[in-house]
């Protein structure tokens, strides 16, 4: 840890912040410069951290050495995790595609959805039960029947599923209907859900909050972690910008950018990474060819009817078209689809 | 709402939209142009934004014409909400100053913080027992035995409190101690906690979440008011942009345009706002300026040894000075401190 | 152009606005709703902006129904146009490569790079002679030593040029020694500048300005095409957000989202994008995947002694195992490297 | 400056580094800990800046300690600065209004606009000849005539005026018909422009761009006081974000923090930095209230008629109201009007 003192600090000021950093059993250094005072303190930054050295008037500003989360970063942990969703891996050389419709609005529109979308060549059926929405007003998702409806079409088809994990008093219900918790963007940092969620062995995918930095993410998923769960997925799903001719920024850079500094694997939602169902095809392909593994996409059997996200949703011949288009990108990654 | 379709649209497509307004009772309208054919359906916006037209590949864009919002806009209720939290009024003739620490240490810490921010004039003590954190790593929080401190040194003082709630699971234990709920910016966005929180009559101070439109906030606020809770006091405490010389950027045009929309009170939160200790005073006064109805500035007895946010925290002396320089501008509006 | 009244709005509010759109040749209309009053204008929205109506104070809301570019729209132009720099297509069945030092320090600094990168299988090489730098201290530039080293090295190896302008003054020499004129991204908005090169019949690489929407970079190469020089490519080279992990947020939204809206081509600079070296390769093979037309990459023959920019450079062997990689990408894509 | 370097950096790689920090003359510091080796450099942070040691691959990451801009500084001149406009002084104890239309658009509504807000109280009139625009389409200024116009009304009335440059070839005549330059937020880092206006001793008010951060605005001003030229006055107006309520968001942290950092005045503009004519007054007021020493408020006789940004302009009577009720703000923060 770095701490650059104020101009006005005196020895006596110095003296002190150095002798609280040897107290910690951290090594304390004294760097005089010409304009400022810089103290260095090599040791444990977490306890160094403990010492909220920003605090002291003296102190000009404090630089971390060390990133902030530490099991779920590639140093500690060198080799790619690969998480199961039932039995389907991500983080090996598989690219997983997960595809459904954003709500489950009844069990006919699920069973047909998730029947085109496992006929095109999806991994994993998404669908959400309990949906988080801007307005009261707006549908907020079938709840427990949703959930009923999800177990009874992955048992009919044997396909792994994935739903969204809003309040711990459903956490239950759901690990008994599901083969994965998602926490969506809203609740990122909601961390008695991150704690709860972290004391089952379920997969949960993490989705990354749209205004939350990439280090925050991190943050978010050594809470899962360092509750006992390691089964953890991060998804890139678009952050807000000023930009307004998308629903959100897909930030791409986030993934060679997680995979460098994380062993955890890391997928993409073009759908909500856009907002237009016109741009879920290329930004897939994008996610693919800068090293995601995998995607979550919607698709609903018939978008202008949806209840909710429909503009984003493809219809069914779209996907089956972007699984065809996906593949050679695929295969230019040296995976397998 | 104004739906323009697509240059390819037909007249076909454009009926076909037209007979699905009309079944919904609301009043549809045609108006062919030179290069779009634009529709427009006059009605309750809100069983209009259940047809998700958006979703038809064949509309290029909607836009609603009322806001999304209802009960908390002030062409619902034009008068100004006055919300007590104990026997301080906010939204009404006098300006509002809640203050305290960020978190709750112990019952000598948060005993001399309070006694010291009542002398220099604090209407409401503020203290958080349980704490969301970035980091696990962090403090966070004394959790239940915090709560009885805050009670305990309530009680002692007779200064009304706000603290934050995290949890469904807290809710009782919070009501009990506490004189308010606080909903922290990470859960701007939880609705399972925004429903349980309406379900209550405890004034609820909202804070805005750090990516949160002001559009969201005021929805956000409308799941409190429509569960049945109208005691909502909003928050404006930064939001984030690219500018990294200050923790966030703290919006205050937020003020204004809150006031004008909304009949709720409005407040601020410098320390969140700027994240350094010496733009709090001026912000302060800039939130009375512009209209708001109260600050929330957070205050340590000693900052240097706080085990959070001490980096923006006052020190007694500070915050004494910021009263006394508060006043002729809360006097300039009109107000009374 | 649909207009929306404010609440207080009269009948006579509306007649006079109605008055208003129709002196100006285009149609009104008059749009009763329960809560509010929504008045239509059908024609040149050009001729309608020039009214001004939102300076209205009766009214609430402008929303314009057609794009406000033309020349540069894909609805005014169907099909693709190719730019061509020297002989190398952009907009065509090839993907393009332009690679080259941020500044041209020496001439044997730039011939030396320029080698490797035509070696590697770049088709353009890049190099400014002219720097704008945030700082006042920073090199910036050779300035027209520069120039003439980079026609030099150019001439010697056959391989077209790009360099930045960012003065008018510079329009002529530039334009005697290079290929192409390069509009900066902190000049996005220099409209003596877009106009003066709008007056030549050069190729010009326009970059996005940081806080540029999508809209405003189409508009700024209006600029260009409606002053009389169609030879325009746009380049994505990230925008600024809250992230702090990467230097910018590379927007790979813009690339669909401006094929679709524009006739013109469109490449990605992931050197700037990212800020860091090792993200340049996986968001090239990004650019590839969305559709791009090409890409623009910083390569140095030595990094670490580069005036600017070095750490985000490629080192050579880095920019030719990139080229390697990238090819079953572009060939993924149907295209040819 | 202090360098962290990579975990796998050997004794070698810090060792070649450490001799290129001594070879400028500087201190280099040897840091080892436990999982990383930190360098520090002691000395004239500019030297160490041009070894661009960020560019070294065995470099994870450079901060320097020192602010980057040095004569704008507050450290290098502790004394507030005062820059006259005509014989108005802004960064003294007075408070200084600009007042006037954005563009000018004849003698007579120049003319008229000047004498309302001179009667009002407007210290200065604001007023373009040279109109960036975003689209080509829109009105662009009068140009040289409009520099006459106002010339003559300055004439007329006494008033001094501020006009803005977007090209150093109208340097001379805007020179010769108004009392100080305007850099406009596009035009910012528009270095060519900021050198020119650095050479001349004509007062610049110089806005802050969209994008840029404060320490950018900072090295914009340097770039013009290094050049020669002291007389800089900072503008606030405005930066982009997510939030669409407002046409920017007014970042009033950057009063306190730029009078903090920089001995030169600073102004906002609630004009542009809200797009609302509602919301112009009360963000006026919190500009005095958070130590801006002046405002510019466009204002136009007719806003109904303004060939720009009349959506954001004051009618006459809103500007006067605005004097009156900023007068006790004003008096509250101890300046006079």
């Amino acid at each position: 840890m770095i701490i650059v003192l104020k101009p006005e600090a005196s020895k006596a000021d110095a003296d002190a912040i150095l002798d609280r950093i040897e107290a910690t059993g951290c090594k304390p250094l004294y760097m005089p410069g010409s304009e400022r005072v810089v103290l260095g303190a090599l040791g444990d930054e977490r306890v160094l951290t403990a010492l909220q050295l920003e605090s002291d008037p003296m102190v000009e500003s404090v630089t971390p050495i060390l990133s902030p989360y530490k099991m779920v970063s590639r140093e500690f942990h060198p080799h790619d995790t690969v998480v199961h969703i039932g039995d389907v891996p991500f983080g090996s050389k598989g690219f997983a595609v997960i595809a459904g419709p954003c709500s489950i609005e009844s069990r006919e529109q699920l069973q047909q959805t998730a029947e085109t979308v496992q006929a095109a060549g999806a991994h994993c059926l998404r669908g959400g039960a309990y949906k988080p929405r801007s307005s009261p007003y707006s549908f907020q998702g079938l709840g427990r029947e949703g959930l009923e409806i999800l177990g009874a079409v992955s048992a009919s088809l044997g396909i792994p599923t994935v739903t969204e994990v809003v309040d711990v008093a459903d956490l239950d219900a759901i690990a008994e209907h599901a083969d994965a918790f998602q926490i969506g963007a809203r609740n990122m940092q909601n961390y008695t859900l991150l704690n709860a969620v972290g004391r089952t062995q379920k997969p949960t995918l993490l989705k990354r909050g749209p205004a939350a930095t990439l280090d925050e993410l991190l943050l978010a998923a050594e809470y899962v972690v360092s509750s006992g769960n390691p089964h953890v997925i991060l998804c890139e799903r678009g952050i807000k910008t000023f930009e307004r001719a998308t629903r959100n920024t897909l930030d791409l850079n986030a993934v060679p950018y997680l995979k460098q500094r994380s062993h955890l694997p890391v997928i993409v939602d073009p759908s909500h990474g856009t907002g237009i169902r016109g741009l879920v095809a290329p930004m897939a392909k994008a996610a693919v060819a800068c090293g995601a593994d995998g995607v979550m996409v919607e698709v609903h059997v018939d978008p202008t009817r949806a209840l909710s996200d429909g503009h984003q949703s493809l219809f069914p011949s779209q996907f089956d078209e972007l699984m065809r288009s996906l593949l050679p990108f695929v295969e230019a990654a040296g995976r397998t689809l």
